[in-house]
C-alpha cells in the first residue's frame, strides 16, 4: 500500500515552515518528515541532542548512523538526501509532498529514487494563517520592541536641531546610521534584532526600500521602519511612522493627513469576510480621488506601489497578502497594514500599524501615536 | 540555435549565491538570470528603483510590466515565476542552470512550460569558494567586531565572583543571557550582528550548539562562540574561546591543553594542496591517542563530533567543509578551524581561529589570546 509523508529539508531559522513544524531552529539544512502525524527529525551528530531534547519530533534519527549503515551496503558517500531516501524507504513511504521552495536537488533525486513528489504553495501549514493566542501575544510582544526602539529614534529627531537644512544632535549631524544603531540597541535589550532598520528621510523615502544613509533632512519626512524579530520566539513586529522636524511644506503635510485618512479607512474595513484585494482597491482609488495617482513617471514609480499589507508570524512576510487576497480575512489574522505615498520632489509618507482581526472589527495592537511634524 | 541561462529565484537576504551575483540584497524573493554574461534582474515595483541603482544586474526588469503584458494576452494572473519564464522566451532562452535548492515549484513548472531545467551543487559559484582580497578584509572586519565583543563578555567573566558554584557580577548573577546581550551590543557597534551567540558553560557547553540559558558555573569551562554577520557587507567572522573562572579540575584544564594542542597542529598543517579530511582525520586520531575518543555513550555523543572546520564568506558554513574536503585547500580560501572536546561530566572545549589560507601556510586573521583560566 504506497505511504504518504510530509517532508521537510531546510534551515529551520530561515524556513519558517520547518520552524513551525519541528519546533526546532538550527542555521544548517536538516530533514524533518511527517508520517501519519508521527514525526521524524534526522539530525547530525552537532545537533542530535539538542534535537532530542528540544525538538517537536516524536523520533531524533540519526544520520551518522543512516550513513553508516548505508555504506555498509557499500555506497560511498551519503548526504541527507539519501539518508533520508533510506529512512523513508524503511518507513514503507514511496511519495512525499514538500513545501513550494523544497529544494530543486532533493526532489529530482528522490524522483531519481522512485519517489513521487508533490509540492505544495504557501500557506503550506494553513493553521499558520491563522494565529493562536500565544502567538498573538509573540507578535505582540516583538511589536512592542519596535515601538520601544522606534520611539527612542524619534526622540533623537525631536532634540535634534536644524543647521544648514540638516538635523544635528549632540555637536554632531543626526544620520540615519546614528538613529539605526540606537534602534537596534533598544531592540536588543528586549530581545529582538531588526537587520534592516529603515531611517530614510528626503528624496531617500521616496524609495520604499531605501533603508537611509547619511545626514537627516530638517522640515522632510523621515519614515522609521521597524520590524523586529525575537530572539526567542522568533515571531515578528512590525510597524512604521513618518515624522517631520519643524514644519513640513504643504504639499508634504498633505501626504501625512491623506495617508492617515487611508490607515484609518483601512483599519475600519479590515475585518472577517473582506478580501484583501478589496481593501487594496479602495485604497489606490481613496489616493487617487483625492489627487495621488499611482503611475510611472521619468522612469519612477510614485503614488502608492506597494501592497497595503501582509500577515505577520513567524515570517515577516506571510499569507495573506492584502495586495492578492481573494479569500477574505479571518478572525485571529495578524495583519501589518501599511498605506503609504511616495513623490520624488515631496517625499515619502507611510503610516503602518499591526492589528489582530477579531469578530466585529480589529483590535490595533500599535499603541504608538501617528504625529507628524515636531 | 538552444540557449543557456543561470537562473536563480530567492531572497538572497538569505540565499548567498544570489547575493554574491547579484550584489543586491532583497528580504523577498526575486529572479535573476545570466545569458552569454549578460545579467537581468526582475523586480517589483517596489524594490525596482533600488534594484536600478544598486544591483549588478545589466538590466532592471519591470516584473509589473510584464505581467501586464502577459494578461493582455489572457492569463489570469501572473506570478513571478511565469514572468520570468516569459521573459526567458523572449530572449530565446529554452534551458536553465540554477543552484542545487532552487523551489521545486519553480523548476517543475518551467519544465512544464518546455524549459529544460538541471542544477549544479555548491559551490555553485566555484570562485566564491576562493576570496578576493576585499572579500578577506571583510571577514577581518567581522571577525575584529567578534573579537572586540568576545573580549567584553570575556572581561564580564573576570570580573565576576563565584558564589556557592555560580558566577555574580554587580550584584546579579551573571547569565549567559547578560554576557550574550553585552556582545551583541558590541557587535552592534561595530555594525555586525549574530543571531545565535553561544555562551555556555558546565554541561551545557557539552552540546555545540546549546547556546546557554541561566547562571554561569564558576569553575567549569565557559564557550564562548561568536559569529557575527556584517550589516553592510553580509560577510561573516566566526571565532571561539573557552574560559574558566577560577582553577579548572585537571581534567578539564587537560581539555583545554589537548585542544590548543590540536588547533596548533592543524593551524601548522593547513597549505594549498592539502586535504580538509585528511586535518579531520589527523585531529581525531591525535585525540584518540591523548586519550580523548569519540564515540556514542549511553546515548549521548561525546569526544570530537563534528567538523574541523568550514569555509566563511558569504555563508558563515560554506565550501570547503574540512571534514570531507577531498579536493585539497587553495590560497586565498577563509577558514574557521575548530577543534574541541566534549566529556559530559567534564565539561566543553572549543577553540576556533579564523585564517587565510596563503601560498607558504596561513595567515591567522585571530588576534584574541587563548586564555583558559582567569
Amino acid at each position: 500500500m504506497p505511504r504518504e509523508a510530509v517532508l521537510h529539508f531546510a534551515a529551520s531559522e530561515t524556513d519558517s515552515n520547518l520552524l513551525y513544524a519541528s519546533g526546532f531552529a538550527a542555521g544548517d539544512p536538516f530533514p524533518f518528515f511527517v508520517i501519519d502525524g508521527r514525526r521524524f527529525l534526522v539530525a547530525s551528530d552537532l545537533e542530535i541532542d539538542r534535537a532530542k531534547r528540544t525538538a517537536r519530533a516524536d523520533e531524533v534519527l540519526s544520520f551518522s548512523e543512516l550513513q553508516k549503515r548505508l555504506k555498509e551496503r557499500g555506497r560511498e558517500s551519503v548526504d541527507f538526501i539519501e539518508a533520508t531516501a533510506e529512512a523513508l524507504r524503511e518507513r514503507g513511504v514511496d511519495a512525499v509532498t514538500t513545501p513550494a521552495d523544497f529544494p530543486v536537488e532533493a526532489a529530482d533525486r528522490l524522483r531519481g529514487a522512485g519517489f513521487r513528489v508533490g509540492w505544495r504553495k504557501n500557506p503550506f501549514y494553513p493553521e499558520r494563517v491563522v494565529k493562536r493566542p500565544d502567538e498573538v501575544e509573540h507578535c505582540r510582544a516583538s511589536l512592542q520592541a519596535a515601538e520601544r526602539a522606534t520611539g527612542r529614534g524619534i526622540a533623537m529627531i525631536r532634540a535634534s536641531e536644524a543647521r544648514g537644512g540638516d538635523l544635528w544632535l549632540d555637536g554632531a549631524p543626526l544620520t540615519s546610521e546614528r538613529v539605526k544603531a540606537a534602534i537596534n540597541g533598544s531592540l536588543l535589550e528586549d530581545g529582538c534584532f531588526c537587520g534592516t532598520v529603515i531611517v530614510a528621510g528626503g528624496e531617500q523615502a521616496c524609495d520604499p526600500h531605501e533603508t537611509g544613509h547619511g545626514p537627516l533632512p530638517a522640515g522632510r519626512p523621515i519614515i522609521l521602519d521597524v520590524f523586529p524579530r525575537s530572539l526567542t520566539s522568533r515571531y515578528w513586529g512590525d510597524m512604521t511612522r513618518t515624522v517631520v522636524k519643524g514644519r513640513a511644506a504643504p504639499e508634504a503635510r498633505k501626504l501625512f493627513d491623506v495617508v492617515m485618512e487611508a490607515l484609518e479607512r483601512a483599519l475600519a474595513a479590515v475585518r472577517p469576510g473582506v478580501k484583501g484585494e478589496e481593501l487594496q482597491r479602495a485604497t489606490v482609488e481613496f489616493f487617487e480621488k483625492e489627487g495621488f495617482p499611482t503611475r510611472s513617471r521619468e522612469g519612477r514609480m510614485e503614488g502608492f506601489f506597494h501592497g497595503l499589507g501582509h500577515g505577520v508570524g513567524l515570517d515577516i512576510h506571510e499569507a495573506p497578502s492584502l495586495k492578492i487576497d481573494k479569500e477574505g480575512l479571518k478572525p485571529g489574522m495578524v495583519l501589518a497594514v501599511e498605506p503609504a505615498l511616495y513623490y520624488p520632489g515631496i517625499g515619502g509618507v507611510r503610516e503602518e500599524d499591526l492589528v489582530v482581526v477579531r469578530e466585529g472589527g480589529i483590535e490595533n495592537l500599535s499603541k504608538l501615536p501617528h504625529v507628524f511634524e515636531m
